[in-house]
């Protein structure tokens, strides 16, 4: 299995419901290190995975609609708790959409098997996503 | 699938048995990086794989009984080569203990589906182990 | 020169006003990874820049009036802009008064020659503010 | 399941071609840390996934070949484009073989179930190729 | 003393002459991280050290000029040994004269007080090149 | 003043005297990443600030005389406390005495105007040694 892998990042504001997220429940912000691996079984005839300027123009694309955010107002994310893991889905989700509509490359979707994305939050703790893309 | 990650670190002394270790069979010492992965397949409500501040409380517990220590003299050790997978292996069952008893908080010992412990032990090396949870 | 450097993190949200700041205008946030280097000409008896312990201690104090805030809210930072670069100074500040009051042991205020407090923000970007101690 | 790893690193010449390439198509070059995983699900009777100097030294053979070199120029690579992903694949056939005849130790190779190659070419790009070794 | 430090990434081709660079002597090639720090004695009334979007547009634009080239044919490059110490002088000289014509903002060169330019070639080797801006 | 950095690592174990080290009275260990840094103010004929093999075969062999040692058992270092600090002053000047004999090339001593020493022990903690080297 190959996988290519790019990444960018954001940052964002937010905050927490729930006790169990003690003084995360107050509005604060992070840092995501984010880092989306593409999967495929055999590479393409160019020799790639697919074409990484595109992998980094929709990754970039995606990360645009999050970044400088204080996602606590975007109306699609509304009582959503939005910890580490559940915007490293969000972003799986987001890229999935674009990826099907040919955003890395013609031919591709069909070709990439699974996606993984990973958000690095801090120098102790990173969560991540990963489904099939098929 | 669902990853959440969390990362501390412990400094040991140990000395190995056997030709293969060459100038490691002497007491020499390692700084590990210790990375810890819990994996499930959906969020709970709060959208979490786990209580964030649980599981490095947890790690910070297990990593204290090998902390500061040469493990040449810990007797449930004792007659072991503690090499770097072997170690990942030890951290994990014993993490495995806890999260089976609520360490990482109630009713997620039995969403969790896998773990894996990842100890970097130079720029040059590391080692990891991985099982299932269930 | 001998140089002592301990390292921890903050999660903040805040807003910057200006044009010059574009999206940056909005609310948002960060994590800063921080470090701060202790810097001495001698070693003191016991071999140390200063004792890691209370270094590690005194930080995370300093960085506990700031994590999980909104920086815009804070009353002392009015009316600032908390750019990178001000918030490695602001932290300088900070440190430098328990320093002075023995915060990371007694004498060791008087022994050390300067501190730099460096925060990374993002993968493409950090800062840092240094100044003498005497 | 056990895994061990070491890594190294290169520094080649390449040019790509094809339109999708763009500005790559010229003459240029990269720094590819490369990471080799070896995967077991039982330690052998030292203690190890393999005998990690060993590991390293068949790594830098390996390695050796393609080491500040034209892969342009090179005969067993004509008329491929050695992308990130192709090159990862490549170091994991040129390990895959050597390991088959004992390089990373004898019976190694008979226990080790997987492995995997990453290449890390930049600080917002990586690939890997993994596969089984039996 | 504030710094403010950016960074992004080439990729380039090149070779050596003289027998001190061993095989390094070949046609090879190696991607450069590159972070170019900023330094000031106080911040503006914005709270800057400099426009942190100038500063990263104009080592965009600097780097421009190198990336996905074969250093060996950039005419004002000839006859000199590209080594990485020597490319880290080289952005500096071009980051400097455009800092001159106020790239990096209006006002700001006259406030800069000296700059860096760290060039990573491996994981175990870089180089740099600082100088006064005034 | 240009900067040419190599770097390398060691695995030591060690134990230190004095309560201000609370657990780490014990013998324990350390990994040390070592980082050296050579200054000076002109590059060489070569391009070079020196010849990086010999800098990294130097290297090697000062550190060859710490790895996988006992500190605590070492002649030279009797009745010291081998901090990450007072460790990385001692790689100093291993390495001085080294470069003045024209370990890292002819005429490279008398060109180095400083040298520093970073060691990294932890991934919170760090120290370093820096001094003129005539």
């Amino acid at each position: 299995m190959y996988v290519l892998a790019v990444s960018d990042h954001i940052m964002i504001a937010h905050s927490f419901t729930g006790e169990i997220f003690g003084p995360a429940q107050a509005l604060h912000g992070a840092t995501y290190g984010v880092e989306v691996e593409f999967r495929r079984a055999e590479l393409d005839r160019d020799g790639l995975v697919c074409d990484i300027g595109l992998a980094l123009k929709t990754l970039r694309e995606v990360l645009g609609e999050l970044n400088y955010r204080n996602l606590d107002e975007l109306p699609e994310l509304r009582g959503k708790n939005t910890t580490t893991e559940f915007v490293a889905g969000e972003i799986f989700r987001r890229m999935q959409v674009r990826i099907a509509t040919g955003a890395v490359g013609p031919g591709t979707a069909e070709a990439l098997a699974s996606m993984r994305v990973v958000l690095r939050e801090s120098p102790v703790a990173w969560a991540s996503f990963e489904g099939a893309l098929r």
